[in-house]
């Protein structure tokens, strides 16, 4: 069937990022960086601004948000619950910390550059945000998911996504009348923060009817089958509520988690993550245009000093807010897996944009500093994640 | 990221694809009838004509796709090439066999009606096809892929698909300018004849070298990356030396299954054709229109005719062409093996609408017996293939 969609792009697209990511993966590793690092380099480089050979279109785009639902739902299912609830409070308030330290430290800058009220709150919130993806991933690389730190990372992550976009309905009023109302405000609040709480009420003894119904099932591959459909129906769901998609991906693999069939589940999902994935991490870099990052264009000198700016202060704000942790964890790691902005800055952005709050050399240096903290994230978990390997082991 | 995609539409359309395409495919085996029939029927309900969850868009077309060359991959992984080359004389007489009959009897019947011999050319060249995807599929439900009649019948359709794009190209040749060039039409014949053989002569060497350095590296789920990126790339090539990308993913299964990694690759494609496989089969099904085959209304009674006069030749052609072949096997399965049309029919179908040569009534009528043939073959495989697991029993 052709029906004149480009069919033959998607698949160079998919089959250089397989290669793309697994090639410079592996480098990364052999010079003992994390795996996704190089997959975001190999992005960049297969990106429209380099090579081209990953373009940004629907098709991509498509297959790259499968990949990361996919990647969620595993994380969700290599997740404890109860291990969550209990890192509950401490993932909360580095949570907000996260989100206030460099709201307020992205505001202030652009406010201290001259910039207008509107346009300072779209810079410091697009500082806001925290990557699930990458964090997760980099986490499963170091095997440090279980440990009480990946946890309370993990959580903060959550409830960053959850609260972000809580903050982007706001933002995003204020950007239409210029005022928001405290009923709004509320409102997206409690479909966000709500969402998750009724759905993982809703959704376990779901997840285990589900799991026994399919189990009288013949038709080959139904388990599978069933527990993707689900994890996209509360991705749908999740989005509707006004959360992300991954944000459901992941509850419902906290879901099947508790089920007797999540080792069969785990087993058959984790090669189509594999397949499916890389295709995300190569699609974020290859959104970085590198022709903005050259220092020797004085053109871009304005917004790579912004960026500049903007980068020290999104990854002290998010660094810091590590250190609210509490419970003899190693704090210097909790903050480096908050750094990562990923997918909500670049909304944040683009909706800044969209509204003309953002004018395009602040919106140029808002998606440097997003990128640039998502690049940085990685090494920097590598670099603290010594003590909690230690920690880790001590605690299993 | 949003970037303007109708992301939404593109989840509900994979889940539901997913739950329809199980419930339905369930049902059809507890009454004894193969899986994918029940898939089809559930991408006719689900369709744009009853109930519009899955819309035929850009997205659920290239997930689609993405799943057809999955499933040929697996299915090519599944196939022994030294079987195929002996069963070669056969399948070559039953393909040659199933495109003379239907392509003679289509264009006939045409002229027959009075129709003009552009026109009659069109019917004819969209009766040729053979779908690899339903026919593969359901020779692996019935555990028939190993058997020499499921080898013969694959063999044939491969054969088929191959020259059917030969075919194309020279009705398309013939529509443009009302005449073919003998060095058109031996250059497409050499380009699509010849790509599978130097796809396998270059191919087989390649996949064990490959499979040599995936085994050096150390990133996670490298293997059945790299065996995934490499049918990506050979479909890619099929489809621009003129065959289809599924003869090319199919090409890319039988060089791995000469590796010793075939089993890992297997193991780890297996899931992933099952989570992506069904959106094929629901979006072939949801390109049905029900309302063309409503008998009621006065004004489908023409194109109904014909296309019930086109379903009988059609059948009638593809079911002789199986007895064409030899060798103490059960014919009867093999000429049903050859029934289903397909997505190759369909885009002969579209492209003698597009330059005029099949008027909307006509085209109408194709398609349907396009679709006719198609839910056909899997009961029909299911009816003959009583002899054949005896034959494959007595083989083993």
């Amino acid at each position: 069937m052709d029906h004149g969609i480009d069919l033959a792009s998607v698949l160079l697209a998919f089959a250089s990022a397989l290669i793309g990511a697994k090639l410079f993966g592996e480098v990364a590793e052999r010079v003992g960086q994390p795996a996704v690092l190089g997959e975001l380099l190999a992005g960049v480089l297969l990106g429209p601004s380099v090579l081209g050979l990953v373009p940004i279109t629907t098709g991509v785009l498509i297959l790259a948000e499968i990949g990361v639902i996919l990647l969620l739902f595993e994380v969700g299912l290599d997740t404890n619950l109860d291990e969550l609830v209990r890192v509950g409070a401490p993932a909360l308030v580095v949570a907000l910390a996260s989100m206030a330290l460099p709201f307020l430290g992205g505001f202030l800058f652009a406010r201290a550059l001259g910039h207008a009220t509107l346009t300072a709150v779209f810079v410091g919130a697009a500082l806001t945000a925290t990557s699930i993806g990458i964090t997760a991933r980099v986490l499963t690389e170091l095997r440090a998911l279980a440990t009480r730190e990946g946890q309370i990372i993990l959580g903060a992550a959550v409830a960053d996504d959850v609260l972000g976009l809580v903050l982007l309905a706001v933002v995003a009023r204020i950007a239409e009348n210029g005022s928001a109302s405290a009923a709004m405000v509320l409102r997206a609040t409690a479909l966000a923060v709500g969402f998750l709480a009724v759905a993982l009420a809703l959704g376990i003894p779901l997840a285990r009817h589900l799991v026994r119904v399919v189990g009288w099932a013949n038709v080959r591959g139904v388990l599978v089958t069933a527990a993707v459909a689900f994890a996209l129906l509360v991705a749908l769901a999740a989005k509707k509520a006004g959360s992300a998609e991954i944000v459901g991906a992941f509850a419902t693999g906290l879901m099947l988690a508790r089920t007797n069939r999540r080792y069969d589940i785990h087993e058959a999902v984790r090669p189509a993550v594999d397949i499916f994935a890389p295709l995300f991490f190569v699609s974020v870099g290859a959104q970085v245009d590198v022709a903005r990052l050259n220092p020797f264009n004085g053109e871009n000198h304005p917004a790579l000093l912004l960026a500049l700016g903007l980068t020290v202060i999104g990854f002290l704000g998010k660094f810091a807010a590590g250190f609210c942790a509490w419970g003899g964890v190693r704090r210097a790691f909790i903050g480096s897996g908050m750094v990562p902005r990923g997918e909500v800055g670049l909304i944040f952005a683009a909706l800044g944009k969209d509204t003309g709050a953002l004018p395009e050399g602040i919106f140029v240096a808002v998606v440097i500093a997003v990128f640039a903290t998502t690049f940085l994230a990685p090494p920097l978990l590598k670099v603290f994640a010594g003590g909690v390997s230690t920690a880790a082991a001590s605690n299993a």
